[in-house]
Parts: C-alpha cells; structure tokens; sequence
C-alpha cells in the first residue's frame, strides 16, 4: 500500500490538511453537530466491525509478548466504545465558542476594536496505544473547527484505521471534508520527524505519552508543542486547618487513583498541625500499603502507627513522580516554607493548600507557579472533565498559550476584528 | 568591566532575573505604579545628564559613517525623553490586570473553578538602535509584573545603561528587586545566543528589528519567541461599498506614512467598482508620487490619469512589503477571489474590507486567517495605542499565544484556580 516515500506521504496529508482547515474553520454549529452525532451513532453501529479490526492488534500484542496491562489499554471494549460515543454527543451539545468576539469596545478614534476567537488552524496529535484517544482529538478538532493529523501507536494501527475511517464518513454525512481528521497510515517512525517540522501545514503539535516521547518531540519540532512533563504535585495542611477536611484530601490525592499525572506526590505539613494530622492521615496510608518517606522530625509521628511502611525522605524525592503507592512527607514552618518548596520542587502542574486562613489561600494561590492551584480541595480536580471543559486533549505545563488542561478552547486563538465606518488615521 | 567570559555574566543575570521574577509578580498595584510615576519623574529630572551619555553614542554613531537617519533614530531629544515619560505615567494609570480572576464557576462537583492571570515570569527584550525601547519595554514589564533582560543595539550602548540605571532607581523608590529589570552590559553579540537559550531562566523572546534578525533569533531560540515577520497587508474595496470612504481608506492606508508594517502594500478592487474608484484613488496616489503596480486589467483605469506611474504587477508584487511609495492593484471577481488572494499571498498581519454588504463584512471578518482584521477602516490602526492597549510591546504575526498588538495582556499567562471546601474526586 504504502510504496509512497514518507515525505512525500506526509507532505499530502499536510497539503490536505491545511485546504481542509479553511472549510473546518467556518463549519456551522450545526454542521459541527452533525458530524459529532453521526460519528457517535456510527461508533454505537460498527462496534462489531470496529472490535474485529481491533481484535488484530489485541492478537499481533499478545504474540509480540506485550505484558497483559497493556493489551488491557489496546482493547476496544463496549465500555470504552460506549464512552467515546458519549463523549462525541456532550461536544455537540456544548457552545461553539468559535466565533465569539470579546471585549468589543469603542476607541477614541472612533474605531470598535475586539477579538474574535478563531481555530488555530491544524494540529498534529502524537499518541500511544489507547486507540480511543483517536476519537477524542477528531471530536475536538470538529468541535474546534481546526483539521487534524492523528499519528496513534504502531500496535494500535488496525483500529485506529477503521475508527479514522469513521471519522471520515461523519465528516461526510455533515458536508465538511473528508480530510477534516486524517490518519498517519503508515507506522514508519520517519513520520513523526516529518510530522513535526511542517511549520507550513502544523501549526501546533500535541504529544500524549511518556517523558521520553514528549522530550524527544519538543527538541525536534519546528512548531509549537503543548507540552505536558511530570506531575510532581503537593498538598500543603496550613496551620490553621480543618483536621479532618485535611485527612480526607490528602487520602484522596494520593489514593483515589496511583498513576494519574495529578495525584499528589509530596505532602508538606505546618509544624503547628503536624502532631494532630501526620499520625492520622499516616494510620490511612498504612491501611492502603503506601510507602511514607518522611523527613526525620516527622518520623516519629509516622512510624508510631500500625504497619506503617516508613523510611528517609532524600533530596530525590522531591523530584520524583511515584505514579505509585508511595508519598513522600515534610515537616515545614509554614506557608512561605510550602510555597518555596512547591516552587523549587514541583512541575509546575498542580498544587493545593488545607488551610481555614483567608490570606494564606490568596498568597497560596498568586505565588504557587502552577498551571492548577487549588484551595481546600483534591489535587485530582485538575482535569478537563472535572473543570467544566467538556474535553481534554491533554494537560499543558507549559506557561505560554494553553495552560492546564487543554480542550476546546486551547485550540483557538484570539485575533483582533475591527469595526469601522470610515475612520482613518491621523 | 566585563572581563568575565560572557556565559558567566549571563548566566548570572539569568539566575537575578528568576530571582526577581518571584517578586515582581507579586508588586501590588500601588508598587507598580509608585516605580512608573518615579521613572517618569527621574526622565525628566535626569534629561540633561541622559542626553550627556546619549551623545557619546551619537558622536561615535557619526564617527562611525551611520547614515544620518539612522543617527537621528538614536537621539533622546527633549521630546523622545518626554514621551517617554508620559507612556509611563499612562501605564501606570491604567487597570492592573494582575491578578484578576475570569470564569469563576461552580462545576457538579462543587468546586469552583476559574482562571487567574499572571505575569509569564521572565522576557527578553531583544532590539535595534532607539534607546526610548529601553523605557517601553521596561515599563511594561513593571506594569505586567513580570521580570525582564533587555538586550539593546551597540549604537545606543551608553545611552541605555544611562536609561537602565534610572529603571533600578525606580524599581528601588518603590520596594521592588532592582533586578526586575537588567539591561546585559556587553555589546558581545554572543550574548545574544545565550539569552534565547536559556529556557531556566527566560520565559519568552521578544525581537524587534528586521525580518534578519527575527529569522536569526526565531532559529536559534530555545524559549517561544513572539515573532512579527512582514506586513503585507491589503486594502479590499468590496462591491457594494461607499466609493468615498474607499477612496479615503486606501488613501490614509497607503500614504499616511509608509514605513510602518500596518500600511497596505496591495489594493484589490472588486470588478464592479473598479471604474468608478480606480481613476479616484490613482488620482490621488499620482498627486503623492505613489507608484501603482497593476494586474492589465486595472491599467487603462489607472494610467488615463495625469501623471501616474504604472508598471505591470507581476507575481513578486504580491508577495512584496514595500515600506514605500509603491502600491499594487489587483482586480478581482468579488469576495472569494480577494479572501483566496489575502490568504495566499498575505503575512496574516492586518487587511480591510470596505463595503456596505452586512455578510461580506462578517464573511471577511471570519474567513481571513490575519491577526487583525477590518471593516470599513484604515489597516493604519493595526496598533496596540489605537486598540487601547496602554503600551506595545511588538505586533505578533503568530497564532500561539499573542496574536496582533501585543500589550501588557500578552506578557501575562492564565492559571486555573480551583475553591473547594474539602470537596474530593469520587
């Protein structure tokens, strides 16, 4: 099939993709619906097809030995089939934001000046396994009126071509263009260099996968990357604060879920609560087998519990993100000792503070350097669902253009409209 | 002086300006405009002595063979000094911005979410020959509470340190780091190259000079770089529309200066109107001595004209930033041609429609892919004083992040903030 050279297969599909952009860009709300509903609908008819496509590759990982979890991730249950579906249906019903203009004020000269948000135009997706994430960035991009160019993982290829060929036939059925959303066909790696470094038809990439993949993608790309590094997130208990609001939040960062990106991985506790809050929340983490590698004031305070698994805190922990069963503990003077530690330490990601003291929160919230600051809350908020924006195609730590999680509105830009009625000047 | 090796000095402005970044993002509204009213004062108080160091760089600029334009673009004169004065007093007049919180809403969860704007932390400034730069740049990142590095021209080297140390005085006067603002004493062009280079430290470029050295800086920069490339901008005078106001509009859009990178370098003519406006217009550039570059169509209506000067456009023209008295003139069929023209051949900078027609002008608005674009008004207000931004910073031909003018709001960044009261993630 694809005899092609990689340039000149990526070069088309960047051609492609920028024509397609323009008719993406002024798709009607309504257009935008339909391909939305007909893709859901499509996703809910072909589940048998799309399942025996996936069946291939869930059998081509199992014999290349891939370990179990990650076949797990490949498959295109029911249940993940049923949730793409529902994610295209709440993006069509949510408000088109392309379009809106802001801010449209009336300058001395005369002049009505605003900005109007627009589509960015195209974005390259970069992505591994989960072949749903195929679904998401095409609904994103028809729901943010950019065309985009999806390059999932090799092991993934068979079902992310049928689920691209759905894709298309939406767009279709809603009268926009086919090459909207299109996929990489090919697995050759050579693609991604070239997929990055077409400034003249990307004009933005997203990378979704481990560190490895997102700093290889960041040195090599000639255009913008919305990056997402490390999650070394921080729970900060304040002096004053509500004991058990504390207990409940730091049990939940860490172990609603070990690996996301946004579970805490340090936990900083005021010297003047720590003796009423550390063998608490240390007695949950004990019951749940987390490992607590804790500063040395703070072990006895710990280690006193049952089954506590204990040991040293090192200067390395306060780099790393566990994604696993393990917190890591210190003892701080107070907020200014917190916030220098978060902003020494942490990834910029997302970072909260336990506190009863109306200007610790606002101090916490202007000087912690993070793309989420969060009062009295769990670090595990930081997502795009939960932050009311419909879709997530990742989460930026970057500080320019989208930061945080991204959705709809992380793939527009603002440009400026203005409105005259002859004015010159002077 | 500077006899450490350049690494070295930079190195060290870089880890002062990190420093200072903390603070300045944290200056309070009153700070900020203590330091900009105190600037004001010290520009003024001070001109004798800055004009003192101002002439060294003006008697070896002449020394040296500078074209004298060029020399007369170094000179602080009274004027330039209290402009610059004034621009600081304005600034620190207008909204601080800083802190603001939008979107503040209550998601199912019970958290409220919404988004904070900060300062992006650190910028360079990098820019040619005027040394009142030094006094703009400067007084927007005190205003933006960010911290920044300039790196003025050798030819103004005394001129700008004379300025940068009246910047520390201000900083000082009102409680800030002197080092929010550093000016790199060195002429050494390797500084250069480290400063764009240093993602630790630096946040953001900024150049601004010809289209060489933002290409050279653009290349070399490991940290985003808000670019402004050429100003191809375009004058579409749309059937129906006012012949009277066109004709005003691509007079003022061409002739009221043409240096500057919002003035229109092609005039495209609907078919309809050609007959009545292009005699009117060629007219009026014949009497300014502007040369009109035309597609054959448009040439008889052109040259019948007493004392034009008419050339044939070729290919080149539309891809051409005159910055002089040189126009070209394209007939098109209506408002897809001229769209599909601006598009092509366009820097995405600044175009214009004039019409009459409700949806042309909202086709127009929508359909050209440009930072700013206009309805029945002079692409001479693509401006960020005209826009109402207080101060400009650059004009960014991008779509990442800043996109047109560039002010105060295009130094800053958004973070989420999230208000809980001890909500958890179920």
């Amino acid at each position: 099939m694809n005899t092609l050279p990689i340039d000149d297969i990526m070069h088309a599909i960047g051609v492609q993709a920028r024509r397609a952009s323009a008719r993406m860009a002024t798709a009607s709300t309504s257009e935008k619906a339909l391909a939305l509903q007909t893709l859901a609908d499509l996703l809910r008819q072909q589940a048998p097809a799309l399942q025996a496509e996936n069946a291939k590759d869930v059998e081509r990982a199992r014999t290349g030995g891939l370990a179990e979890p990650m076949v797990d991730r490949l498959k295109l249950t029911a249940k993940v089939l049923e949730t793409a579906a529902q994610g295209c249906e709440q993006l069509a019903k949510m408000p088109d934001i392309i379009g809106e203009i802001i801010g449209l004020r009336q300058q001395p000269s005369g002049i009505r000046v605003g900005q109007m948000r627009v589509p960015i135009g195209v974005f390259g997706m970069i992505y591994e396994s989960r072949p749903n994430v195929t679904i998401e960035a095409a609904s994103l991009a028809i729901k943010s009126g950019n065309a985009a160019i999806l390059r999932g993982g090799s092991e993934a290829i068979e079902s992310n071509k049928a689920l691209a060929a759905l894709v298309r036939q939406a767009l279709a059925a809603a009268g926009l263009p086919e090459d909207g959303v299109q996929l990489v066909p090919t697995t050759d790696r050579e693609a991604v260099g070239r997929l990055i470094a077409m400034p003249e038809y990307v004009d933005v990439i997203i990378p979704r996968g481990g560190r490895g993949l997102i700093e290889r993608i960041s040195a090599g790309a000639k255009v913008p990357v919305i990056k997402h590094l490390d999650g070394i997130c921080h729970t900060y208990v304040d002096d004053p604060c509500d004991i058990a609001m504390a207990v409940t939040i730091a049990d939940n960062a860490k172990t609603q879920k070990y690996s996301p990106c946004n579970a805490t991985e340090t936990l900083l506790v005021a010297r003047g609560v720590s003796e009423a809050f550390l063998p608490e929340i240390a007695a949950i983490y004990a019951a749940k087998g987390v490992q607590m590698r804790v500063t040395p004031e703070g072990r006895p305070l710990v280690s006193r519990v049952d089954g506590a698994e204990v040991q040293d805190a090192t200067e390395e922990d306060w780099r790393t993100e566990y994604l696993a069963p393990i917190i890591s503990i210190k003892i701080v003077e107070g907020l200014d000792e917190a916030i220098a530690h978060i902003n020494t330490y942490g990834s910029h990601h997302t970072d909260a503070i336990v506190t009863n003291d109306h200007r610790h929160a606002q101090r916490f919230l202007r000087e912690v350097d993070s793309a989420s600051v969060m009062v009295n809350a769990s670090t595990r908020f930081a997502d795009g669902f939960e932050y009311g924006l419909g879709a997530e195609i990742g989460i930026s730590t970057d500080k320019f253009h989208a930061r945080g999680p991204v959705g709809v509105e992380g793939l527009t830009s603002l440009k400026y409209v203005v409105l005259g009625d002859g004015e010159i000047r002077r």
